[in-house]
């Protein structure tokens, strides 16, 4: 049965399961485990005795037939585990012709079964292609089958210090080719999936023990496809009462993948013999499951569950903000065109909701008009280019009446079913002596005077994406000299990510456009390895005579953290800042992020082929903004430490139209 | 005028080019240069002075109008060379400007006058991006241009030892961000393409000076698409008789590129003044053109050219082979698929001419002959299996009646049209009763009796690759226990090598399948990166009683040499070694390819990403050969010092049917 039910929330990360070993009776194996409150079991196919050049004539020795369980318990409680044995990278043929044979045979089996996943033994370290051939084979005739990769979260190496067998370590003294680190074990994950060319079928599972690595090198793995963590038994401590518990770090990482969608299995002998339960734990969990003190007797790993079960149930509650924005999580979304489509109401509708933006707008245009005036008499000019369905009219009237000023409002919208919706407002609010509507582009539009407040809201998730330069540059005919532009200046920023469900679901269209596209995402399943960098500002008014050049080019260098390890990087997350009015700024840089603000998720450059970065390297970008007559394009490439194509060469994938 | 005329050679590299300076009359520029001998002009297209951002309105201050020359002088003789200042990624935004005006101008009147190509000053050492970004702009455009990307074979920093200026060397201070060295000039080309993602109109000239780097690092240019060599006059000694000649080291590049289709363009100021010629040198160049000593002054670099042209008319001439090989040179062909397809008549004709390897043969059966037979009385049972149209059968007779002993010969051969021209050729021949014809597949004859030396000709350019394996184990059937084969073993070799001109063929298919082909080819502009390995070893007659395993592993290492540098791996080149019997072999692993042997090209495996190996790295390569019911297929990966994904899984694009 799940941990428990987050409001909100209905990932997988409920389901818990538990790491058995192989007996011939499943169906026994998984009630005890159900019984146990466990919701599925990662057990072996195989007796792990069997060898195929061993073998008699007759079927292999699988864990019972498919009639044990129906088709829907196979399928929902039962993650097949592969035969640990299985080494395909064995110096000896006679052992790699086994393992190739066995690992095929158990994966037609689990196929058979419509298990959902196989849980693969893990790859020698950086000496795994043979067994990357093999999967990769496998992997394109795979229906369904996910396929799990065991890795572990610590290398033997760092854990020899914590008493494990020196054998598990001998391969450490080998001087690997590759140059990289034997004992970084994202490295054999590395390799084996580039080998798999990133298949999306294929996923790791972390094996956690009693250490966690650094911060930074913890926080990769959330950017890679990690379907689930073993914990093992041995990673517990224990408290006062003599139950089991988890450090302060492992419970912070446990809850972070409870957040990202990520299973744990329970692994390992019972290291804490509690007879009694805790009676506070006990009422809690009575009366549902009604095999509890039937058939089976109390499982032994119950207590890790019930430990694990209440760190979930401990979880922070979603906000309000989270519960709008999880549908969204990681899902590719192409930006908006503003300039060339009209927006349709619904969009209207959903931004208009943002109060904590309007709020800040209304806080800057107050600030804009106690600067501005002096005396009673002043009556200001103030125009909203780009008015949509009214929501900045609306704001700067209300900024006037806290400020007791007077206000000439001009409400400037090119689309024509937005101005329908703006007259009829200002007849409801009886605005018809204040607010004057426009239904012009403000590129063109010829104004009887000259305003003193521009106000505007044209920007994207990338500030300048949404050519808000452009349309600003040619709306300020119509202020006046020293008028004040609302926002004054705005920058866009950037930092290197890894995200392989992005990564891949764009490679899905498996074309070149959408890998030279930017799409505008609620990133979350990401690792950001370096904090973000500014790459381009505008500032307005800008009166300088000549044309203005809105054309850009930055390079920016990324050093990831130091502890880091090695990671890759599959794009670019974009952000904004943009200041409205002296200290009054929003935007969505994350360091500096506005709260409670939804109007904008992140904004994505993808990269063609995700770039490897060594550990310690810094990643060098080269970002371009570029203008011709009708377009605005962006081109990137990374020229450290891999050279990337340019991408979006002369905008031939993606551009936003004058 | 060509430098010379050599008989089956018509490659571009016959003419001969001089850099100038920039004059507004580059009529009498061209005029002036042809008079000299020499076939066409690098000349600057823009006044050097020019800057657009100091510029008055009006046209730029081009060579002269595109009326001075006719469209054929402009395309013939001309190659526009681009302003020299220009400086995309210099820290100062508007000389950036200025250039990418500049540049945009030149390239667009460069095309207007139809010219075939245009010379673009080197860019800044891995300092490229911006550049980079701008002319892959270009090319995205570009209708027959061909960009020339000029890059100093040494970089300023080793010349400078011998006397540059100071400042030149001022950049290599910088410590870069890639980690690459500075002062290999061709990691500043290798960036440069990689950014622009390897385009097939970009090119590489080298300016050649005094000194050359080492040879391992000067066989990479080969290849790279290089098209031309600028020569300076500096690079050139003084022999007895006071007339510039080269180096021997330089003598031998300079063959090398003649050899392979590259230009020579002399530049710099003359520094032999020779006033009269030698009178032999005189001779031969007398009559052909007519402007000589016609209006023009004698051409101050023409003793340079006659140095050149001495070089070209002293190339060994192109052998019989070579003049065979000439027009297949770097020129993908699909392997043959010999099993399911029957070869065409013209196919027998062309390998049949094969001399060498029909004799090479002849040797192997005679020496076989000579240890199996022992008396007068024994007639040997000799069975060619695949005996196309009979060439091996007239070698094996021969080789018996050389050996003066009694032979039964069975042609067995599944082509119904081959068998058409055995039976006519036994009848002409006369062999009625020395040979019987056996129409059918060698793995399904019922042979009537079992032989002594099975015979057979099934190779492909990677030994294995068509089938031999399985074929000679169906047919190991009716060879006696002590049987021989002939062949008795071979073993396919292959190395990493750079070949940018067969990566683009590749390339431009645009598709996977395409990449995942493996290709015949003569490989010639290619760069080896290391000496070929042995992959995998097949041995006939081979009887284990169990069935026969022809699925193979192989990892291997290659380590280039140490003063290579950095190169560029598009793929692998492979070749076979074969033992027909004892000690004659034949084969086309280059340090012991039977000479004059024409019936088999190399095979080229692409990568679907040309792999950097860093100075010093090793390629760490994977091959796999692969068996299922009805097919034969390679796997191949590269996993250090970058990991590629493992290609032509499951043989999805390529494969040989059985």
């Amino acid at each position: 049965m799940p941990l428990a039910q987050r409001a909100g929330d209905n990932s997988e990360a409920r389901y818990c399961g538990v790491e058995v070993g192989f007996s011939d009776d499943i169906q026994n194996t998984l009630a005890f485990a159900l019984g146990g409150q466990f919701d599925f079991i990662v057990a072996p196919l195989t007796d792990p005795e069997y060898r195929p050049s061993k073998g008699k004539e007759g079927p292999p020795p699988f864990s019972g037939s498919d009639l044990v369980l129906s088709p829907s318990q196979w399928s929902s409680h039962v993650v097949g585990k592969m035969s640990a044995w299985i080494d395909l990278d064995s110096p000896d043929a006679l052992a790699r012709q086994d393992a190739e044979l066995t690992l095929k045979q158990e994966l037609s089996w689990a196929q058979h079964l419509s298990l959902q996943a196989c849980l693969l033994p893990t790859p020698r370290p950086l000496e795994c292609a043979n067994y990357s051939r093999c999967v990769n084979q496998l992997l394109q005739g795979l229906s369904n089958l996910q396929i799990w990769l065991r890795i572990p979260l610590i290398a033997p190496e760092l854990q020899a210090v914590e008493g494990t067998v020196e054998e598990d370590t001998a391969f450490l003294k080998r001087e690997p080719v590759s140059g990289k680190p034997l004992n970084d074990s994202w490295e054999w994950w590395n390799m084996f999936r580039s080998l798999c060319e990133y298949h999306c079928q294929l996923s790791v599972v972390l094996d956690i023990t009693g250490s966690l690595p650094s911060p930074a090198s913890l926080k990769r793995w959330i950017g890679e496809p990690l379907r689930a963590v073993i914990i093992h038994t041995s990673a517990f401590l224990t408290n006062k009462k003599g139950y089991p518990c988890l450090s302060k770090r492992h419970q912070n990482f446990i809850t972070t993948l409870f957040n990202h969608n990520v299973q744990i299995i329970v692994s390992g002998e019972s290291m804490h013999h509690v007879d009694s339960l805790d009676p506070t734990t006990a009422s809690s969990e009575s009366g549902a499951n009604g095999s509890e003190d039937g058939a089976y007797p109390r499982h032994h790993l119950r207590p890790y569950l019930e430990y694990i079960s209440h760190l979930y149930r401990h979880m922070d509650p979603l906000t309000e903000q989270e519960r709008f924005e999880i549908g969204y999580r990681d899902f590719l979304q192409a930006p908006l065109q503003p300039l060339m489509d009209n927006l349709e109401s619904q969009t209207y509708e959903t931004f208009e909701k943002d109060a904590t933006k309007y709020n800040q707008y209304q806080k800057a245009v107050y600030a804009a008009l106690v600067d501005r005036v002096t005396d009673d008499e002043t009556t200001v000019v103030l125009m909203v280019v780009g008015a949509g369905r009214g929501p900045l009219v609306r704001a700067s009237l209300q900024a006037a009446e806290d400020a007791g000023c007077r206000l000439k409002v001009y409400a400037v919208e090119k689309n024509p079913n937005a101005v329908v919706t703006l007259h009829s407002l200002i007849k409801i609010e009886g605005w018809e002596d204040l607010v004057t509507v426009v239904s012009c582009d403000m590129r063109e539009w010829n104004a009887p005077e000259k305003a003193d407040i521009l106000v505007s809201e044209l920007l994207g998730s990338f500030g300048d994406n949404e050519l808000s330069p452009e349309c600003l540059d040619g709306a300020q005919r119509f202020l006046k000299q020293d008028g004040i532009s609302i926002p004054s200046s705005y920058t866009s920023y950037i930092c290197p990510i890894t995200t392989s469900k992005l990564y891949n679901d764009v490679k899905s269209y498996n074309d070149l456009a959408h890998f030279e596209t930017a799409y505008v995402v609620k990133l979350h399943s990401v690792s950001m390895l370096a904090p973000p960098q500014e790459v381009f500002t505008f500032e307005h008014p800008k009166f300088t005579g000549d044309k203005i050049d809105n054309g850009r080019y930055k390079k920016l260098l990324f050093q990831p953290p130091e502890d880091t390890g090695s990671a890759l990087v599959h794009g670019f997350g974009g952000y904004f800042d943009a200041v409205l009015y002296k200290d009054v700024h929003l935007g969505t840089e994350p360091s500096t992020a506005t709260p409670n603000m939804f109007s904008w998720f992140a904004i994505f450059f993808p990269l063609r082929r995700p770039v490897y970065i060594p550990a310690g390297s810094a990643v060098e970008l080269h970002f371009w903004r570029c203008v011709a007559p009708s377009k605005v394009w962006y081109e990137w490439a990374v020229s450290s430490p891999d050279v990337s194509p340019i991408h979006n060469a002369n905008g031939r994938s993606y551009w936003v139209g004058l």
